[in-house]
C-alpha cells in the first residue's frame, strides 16, 4: 500500500530545500481560479460554504455534551452554526487518550498524514475564503489568500522543519570506547522521540488559519495532541480544519482526537482553564498582550509561543519616488483596514521635512501625499470594498470613534490619518485597527531612536523606512535588528511591508515584546518534543 | 593574520561530525597523564594550585567593590581565595557594555575564540582537577575527568551545535516571485542573528563546570554575554573559566566583559537580584527543584533551562549476572558518594524475587547482593577514597543521620543502603548523597510501574534496568520514554549508568521534572538567539 508520507515525498523534499534556500516558493497556489482550482470549484466552495450555514456543524466522533456558536459576518448576517462543546477537562482526557498512538506512530506517519491533510485542505480553498472572510471581515480575494493558501504554506513550511528536526540525528548509533590494549567498551544507543503533551492552540479573530497553522501543524508533527481554541467569532476556518484533519487521521491509522476544538463564547470562555491545566505542555497564542501576560504568569506549565502587539513604524527619512512611496504606503495602510499584525501604524518624519524626488516635502506635505493616495487608492467603492474588507470587531469601530475626538485629522474615514505630536502616547501604543499617526520628531536621527525603541519597548513585527541617504540606511541597519524588527527599505509598486511569506520570511523575530515566537524557525519547533535513549552493552 | 577560528576549523569540523554520529568521541583526553598533558604537567597543576590559595584572584579589568570567598576544601581546610565581587545592577550594566560589540562579531569571531579558550583550559586541566576536588570534593581523578577534559567536551559540543543553528539558513536570498508575463518581483533579504540578551548561568556545589559550560559556551557562541554566578562552595573553578575566557576575549578582540563572575556568599546572595533583572533574558540554571519553582514563578522576563532534581531508580527484573550487576550497581552507588544527579537511589525489586544466572533471589538476598558488592570495591581504603571522594555539603551528612534513625538499615556507611516498604515517601523522594533505598514492590509489573511514576512525577535522569525476559525488557523501553527517562539495560563491566558522555548521549531530556533542558540538544541552543530581516527590492 502506498502511505500519505511515499505519496507526498515529493513535495516534503521540495518543501525542505525551499526552507534551506529562504527564495520564493510558493506550494499552494494564492490565486481563486477555476483554472487552478478546476473547474466548477469557485461555485462549489460557495455552495459548500451556504450548506454550512444555519447547521450544527459535523465533527464525528468529537467529544460533545453541548452546542455552542454564535458568528456572525462583519459583511452582516449571522452564520448560524453550531460547534460540538465539552468541559475542558473532557477534552483534555479525549486529548490524552490519543497521545500514545500519536506518539508512538512514526514521524512519517504523522508527516504524511498532515501534508494529505494540507492537500485537502488546499482543494477546499474556496469554502475556506468564504469562511474566512465571512468571520474575520477580510475581503474575499484576501480571505482566500490568507486563509487558505498562504496558511497552508506557513503550515507546510512547519511540517517540513518538524520533519529535518526529527530526523537529524540518528535514530540509533553504536558508541564504542577504546580501552588502550584491552577490548573496546561498545554499546548500542536507540533513542525514541518523546513529545511534550498535550498542546494548546488559541486562535485570533483576523487570521484563524494562517496564525494558528504553524502551532497546530508542528505540534502534530512531533507527536503531541492538539486542542484548539478558536476565537469565539472566527470558529468556522479552524472547525474545517480539525473536520479535515480527524478525518485525515482516521485514514491513516492515527487517533482522531488528536485534534480537538474547544469551542467557546465570550461569555462562558474556557480558554483559562484550558491553559493551566497540569497536562497542557504547550501553548500556541496569537492575540493581545494582556492576556499574552496572563498566559506568562498563570501557564507556566506550558511551553508558550505567542504573537502579540506591538507598534509597527514608518521612518520616513527621505523619498527616491515620492508618488510610488504613498501609494505603497497607502496600499499597507489601507489593506483589511489595517487589522493585520503586520500593518504599519505610525510614521515618524522629521520635522523638517525630508527630501524626495520632487523637491523638500514638510511633515503636513508628507501627510497630505498619504491621504491623497490613500483616496486614490480607494476611490473606486468596488476597488475600496476588495482592498479594505471588514471590521472585524465592533470594539474596534468605537475605538476610532474615541480617538478621532480632539485628534487633527490629516484624513477621515477608513484608514484614519491623524497628526500626532511629541510623546503623544496614543502613537507610541498599539491601536488596533485602521488608523495611522504621522509624528513629526526632531531629526531624522531622533526619528530612528524612536523607531527603534517604539519596538524594542512596545514591540513590532515590521517597520519601514524610506531613505535617500545610503549612509544612513546602512548606519539603520543595525539599529533595527537590534530592536528585533524586520525591516523593509523603500518599498514601492506590488510589495508592501505587511507581507510574509513562508519559506522565506522569518516572521516576528522573538526578540521584542511583539511575540516570543517565529514563524518557522527551529526554536519554534524544537522544543516541542525531546527525545530518550535506551542503551545496552554490545556483547 | 591566521584567527582563532581559522586555526581551530578542524577540530570544529570533526566536532560536527560527531554531534551528527552520535558516537564516541572525546577530543579533550579524560587521562590525567604527563605523556598526554606534557612533562611536569601534574606538578605544574599542583604548583598553580598552591599559589591560589590565600590570595586575592586576579581577574584583570572586571567590575568590583569588593572581595568575597569562603570555600572550605571537603577534604579538610580554608581555600582563603577571595574574588571581586560588585552590585548586581553593575555587573548587569558591564554585561550590557559588552552585548553590542558581542553581538556584532562574527559567528567566526565568537567560536574561534571559544574553542581557544577550551584548548587553553584543557592545557590547565590539572589545576582545575584540583580546584574541582577542593571544592566538590571529588577525589582527584573523577575531579581532574569530570571538571575538566569531559566539561571541556561538553562545552565544545555546545559550540558546535551553535555553529551549526547559526549557519544553517543563508545569511542573504533572493526572493523573486514570478508575475506571469509581467517582470517578476524581486527583493533582496539579508538575516542579522540576534542575541536574546544577558545569560544568567546559576552554578551548583557539585559539579561547577560539567554542568555550566554548556550554558556558558552556548550563551556566548551565540552572542549573548553571561554572567557566571557560581555555588558559594564552588566558586574557583568557573573563576578560572571566566580568567580564560576574558584573556582569549581581550586577545580576540572581544569584550572581556562579555563574560563575568558573580562571587557571592550564602549569606548575602545575589541570585535573586540578578535573575530578576529585566536585562537578563537567559538563565542557565542547575540545582534543587524549590529554587527552580521560584526561578518559574519570578524570573518570566527570561528563558530559562534547568537541571533539577529527581529520583534516579534501578529497577532489577531478572539477573543475566548476579555478581556483575551488583558490582556494577555498588561503583554506581559509590561514586563521588552518590552525589551524582546521574546517581541511583532507589532500587526496585518485585517482592517475590528475582531470576539469575546463580538461581532465585529474594529481594533480602538482592540487598545482600550489593552490600557485599559495596563491601568487595570499598574495602581498600585508597580505593575507597578514590572512588568515594568526600560530601561537598555538612548538610548532607546531617540528613543521612536522620534518615538512618529508625530505618532497616542493608548496609550502613558510605554510601548507606536502607531497606524501604510500600509507599515509603523518603524512597519516593530526591534524597542527595550517599544513600539507596531497596523498595520491594508487588510483582514486576508494579516495579515498572512504579519506576516509571517516579521519573514522570519526581524527575529522573536516569533509570536502570536489570531484566533476563527480553519480551518485558521490550515493553519496559517504551514505557521509559514516556516517563522522559534515559535508561540503560543490563551494564555490567566498566560503563554506568551514572556515565554521560558528550558528542552521544542527551543528558537529561527535559520532559520530566529533573529538567527542562537537555545538554545539548538544539532546544538547548537555538532559543538564546533569533534573526532580524532587513528587505530591498532588486531594481
Amino acid at each position: 500500500m502506498t502511505t500519505f508520507f511515499d505519496r507526498h515525498q515529493a513535495l516534503l523534499q521540495d518543501a525542505r530545500k525551499a526552507l534551506a534556500d529562504r527564495g520564493f516558493w510558493a506550494p499552494f497556489a494564492e490565486t481563486p481560479s477555476e483554472t487552478i482550482y478546476g473547474a466548477g470549484s469557485r461555485a462549489a466552495g460557495q455552495a459548500a460554504f451556504d450548506a454550512l450555514k444555519g447547521r450544527p456543524f459535523a465533527l464525528p466522533g468529537h467529544p460533545e455534551t453541548g452546542r455552542a456558536g454564535a458568528e456572525v459576518s462583519p459583511f452582516g448576517g449571522a452564520l448560524d452554526i453550531t460547534y460540538p462543546t465539552a468541559d475542558p477537562a473532557a477534552l483534555i482526557a479525549a486529548a490524552q487518550g490519543a497521545a500514545k498512538a500519536l506518539a508512538e506512530a512514526t514521524p512519517q506517519a504523522r508527516i504524511g498524514a498532515l501534508i494529505e491533510a494540507l492537500l485537502r485542505l488546499n482543494a477546499r480553498s474556496f469554502l475556506i475564503g468564504h469562511a474566512t472572510q465571512h468571520t474575520t471581515g477580510q475581503a474575499f480575494a484576501m480571505a482566500f489568500q490568507a486563509g487558505g493558501p498562504h496558511a497552508q504554506d506557513r503550515a507546510l513550511e512547519a511540517v517540513a522543519l518538524a520533519w529535518e528536526e526529527m530526523t537529524r540525528f540518528p535514530a540509533q548509533a553504536v558508541w564504542e570506547k577504546p580501552q588502550g590494549k584491552a577490548v573496546a567498551l561498545r554499546l548500542e544507543k536507540h533513542w525514541t522521540l518523546v513529545p511534550l503533551g498535550v498542546a494548546l492552540t488559541i486562535g485570533c479573530n483576523t487570521f484563524p488559519t494562517w496564525n494558528s497553522y504553524p502551532g497546530i501543524f508542528a505540534s502534530l508533527a512531533t507527536g503531541n495532541p492538539v486542542i484548539v481554541k478558536p476565537h469565539p467569532r472566527a470558529i468556522l476556518p479552524l472547525a474545517l480544519t480539525v473536520q479535515v484533519l480527524r478525518a485525515v487521521f482516521a485514514e491513516a491509522g492515527l487517533p482522531a482526537d488528536a485534534i480537538l476544538l474547544a469551542a467557546d463564547t465570550a461569555e462562558a470562555p474556557v480558554t483559562q482553564a484550558l491553559a493551566t491545566d497540569p497536562a497542557v505542555r504547550i501553548i500556541d497564542y496569537t492575540g493581545g498582550t494582556e492576556f499574552g501576560g496572563w498566559l506568562r504568569a498563570n501557564a507556566r506549565q506550558a511551553r508558550l509561543f505567542t504573537e502579540e502587539a506591538g507598534v509597527n513604524t514608518v521612518t520616513i527619512l527621505g523619498a527616491p519616488d515620492f508618488v510610488e512611496m504613498c501609494d505603497n504606503l497607502a496600499f499597507s495602510l489601507a489593506l483589511y483596514s489595517g487589522q493585520m499584525c503586520t500593518a504599519p501604524q505610525t510614521i515618524l518624519v522629521p520635522a523638517g521635512g525630508i527630501d524626495s524626488d520632487l523637491g523638500h516635502r514638510t511633515p503636513d506635505e508628507v501627510g497630505r501625499g498619504l491621504a491623497d493616495a490613500l483616496d486614490r487608492l480607494l476611490d473606486d467603492p468596488a476597488r475600496a470594498a476588495g482592498v479594505l474588507g471588514a471590521v472585524a470587531n465592533p470594539a474596534t469601530a468605537a475605538r476610532m470613534e474615541a480617538l478621532r475626538q480632539g485628534a487633527r485629522v490629516i484624513r477621515d474615514g477608513r484608514p484614519m490619518l491623524l497628526a500626532a505630536e511629541g510623546d503623544d502616547p496614543v502613537a507610541q501604543r498599539e491601536c488596533f485597527g485602521p488608523v495611522a499617526f504621522l509624528l513629526p520628531c526632531a531629526d531624522a536621527e531622533t526619528a530612528l531612536e524612536r523607531a527603534t525603541a517604539l519596538a524594542r519597548e512596545q514591540g513590532a513585527i515590521t517597520a519601514a523606512l524610506y531613505d535617500t541617504d545610503e549612509a544612513r540606511i546602512a548606519r539603520a541597519i543595525p539599529a533595527f535588528a537590534r530592536a528585533g524588527v524586520n525591516l523593509s527599505i523603500n518599498l514601492t509598486g506590488a510589495i508592501y511591508v505587511n507581507q510574509s511569506a513562508a519559506f522565506s520570511d522569518f516572521h516576528v523575530t522573538g526578540a521584542n515584546p511583539a511575540g516570543n515566537a517565529c514563524l518557522t524557525d527551529p526554536a519554534f519547533v524544537v522544543p516541542r518534543f525531546t527525545r530518550a535513549m535506551w542503551r545496552r552493552q554490545i556483547a
